[in-house]
């Protein structure tokens, strides 16, 4: 079933299905850590329901995004919300595989963005519905194929931003430098403050030198379950 | 000039020279985070003052150490602490090169630890004085080295543990990997909640399987400078 929702941000709406892949609070804390200039070309790859570009495009209205999604029904919706929101000059959404994203997007690139799946393709049990095992498992692209692609989409000194698994931050760090792209800040996400970390926003620099910024980590809930200070603000923002 | 200092722990004494390098709070730090099981077997990498394994011997007895020291000097205080405390049965200290140490150690170990030097041979300014370079600096020997002679030290399945710099914590992670020591688990350490870390507690596992638990971070102060709790606790049970 479709439905409209209003993302109570600059009077951007968003077009979603219950039926396919929905977007999560993963797509709202990574638009949060993102950082982009005036004029910013930046890429998504995988956009899903297209929330990412429409996100970024409420915190900074200066900037031109091409979005990749490969899956046809989700393009689609995607499509049908930038026209919505009367975006069509800002946002462009195209249909095709990451590992392809070179030759089917234009020019270089200052940022690359991507909430890609989190999980390895035989990981555990895996939903039977194909629109969200795709949005979850590498199934058509790897770790290490997203990276690739993302390298090639960037100018030099450009960044990759993303969110991903906290457990696979070993891995994720070493594809990042094997792909040079030198990771430059993370910061974890804590559900609560006295637990492991579910998930890392990360940014990585294209052939950008060695350091790393571990930013103070980012608590969701307080002991009572209750939504922490920093996550209401950013919730409240996106007015989800 | 020598002194000795009281670790208040089990009535554990410990023999310091002010002119050379003395330990500080990162042993501390590191000794908490390691889990030994009894008779655990141990190598400790660069062993200095000896201050690892004589924390590590307070919290577990059962164990057995063999600490290397490439710097005499050093290796002279450290023999001479573990025999003012009467542990020549449980810790033997040997000079020598970290990069030999499999063939100055004899046997499989359960577990190597190390405090190694933080920064680069090349970093910033360095010390003019010969065994602070030695203990700073990464002079004698890279992290790289340092986890080839873990990876030979230890038998399959046995752990690294160690501390260092959080901003190297990219590079650690992989050649970590390179190495076959599988990162497992690394906990965070803030000098405040709102600041970046500035060190990083790590376990990896000899050929161990994927996935890293990323601990709740360990912050140092409050915002008014005094230690918290968890530090206070630390600290207190080591007497320091």
């Amino acid at each position: 079933m479709e439905r409209i929702d209003d993302l109570q941000l600059k009077g951007l709406k968003i077009l979603q299905d219950t039926e396919l892949f929905c977007f999560g609070t993963d797509a709202v804390l990574l638009a949060d850590f993102v950082r982009l200039k005036k004029n910013a070309r930046v890429a998504d790859l995988g956009t899903g329901t297209g929330i990412l570009p429409l996100l970024l495009y409420g915190r900074q209205e200066e900037i031109s995004v091409q979005a990749l999604e490969l899956q046809e029904r989700l393009c689609n919706i995607a499509r049908r919300s930038v026209r919505m929101n009367g975006l069509e000059d800002r946002i462009e959404v195209l249909r095709g595989d990451i590992k392809e994203a070179r030759s089917l997007l234009c020019g270089e690139f200052d940022a690359v963005v991507s909430n890609p799946p989190y999980e390895k393709e035989k990981a555990g049990i895996q939903s039977t519905d194909e629109s969200h095992r795709l949005a979850r498992f590498e199934c058509t692209v790897t770790f290490e194929q997203l990276c690739r692609s993302a390298y090639k989409l960037l100018r030099s000194g450009g960044r990759f931003w993303l969110i991903h698994r906290a457990q696979r931050l070993a891995e994720l760090l070493c594809c990042l430098r094997e792909s040079r792209l030198e990771p430059k800040e993370i910061r974890l996400i804590h559900s609560f403050a006295g637990r492991p970390a579910a998930q890392v926003l990360l940014s990585a620099v294209k052939d950008g030198n060695e350091g790393l910024t571990v930013h103070p980590p980012l608590i969701v809930h307080h002991e009572d379950g209750s939504e922490t200070e920093e996550i209401r603000k950013i919730y409240h923002r996106d007015g989800i």
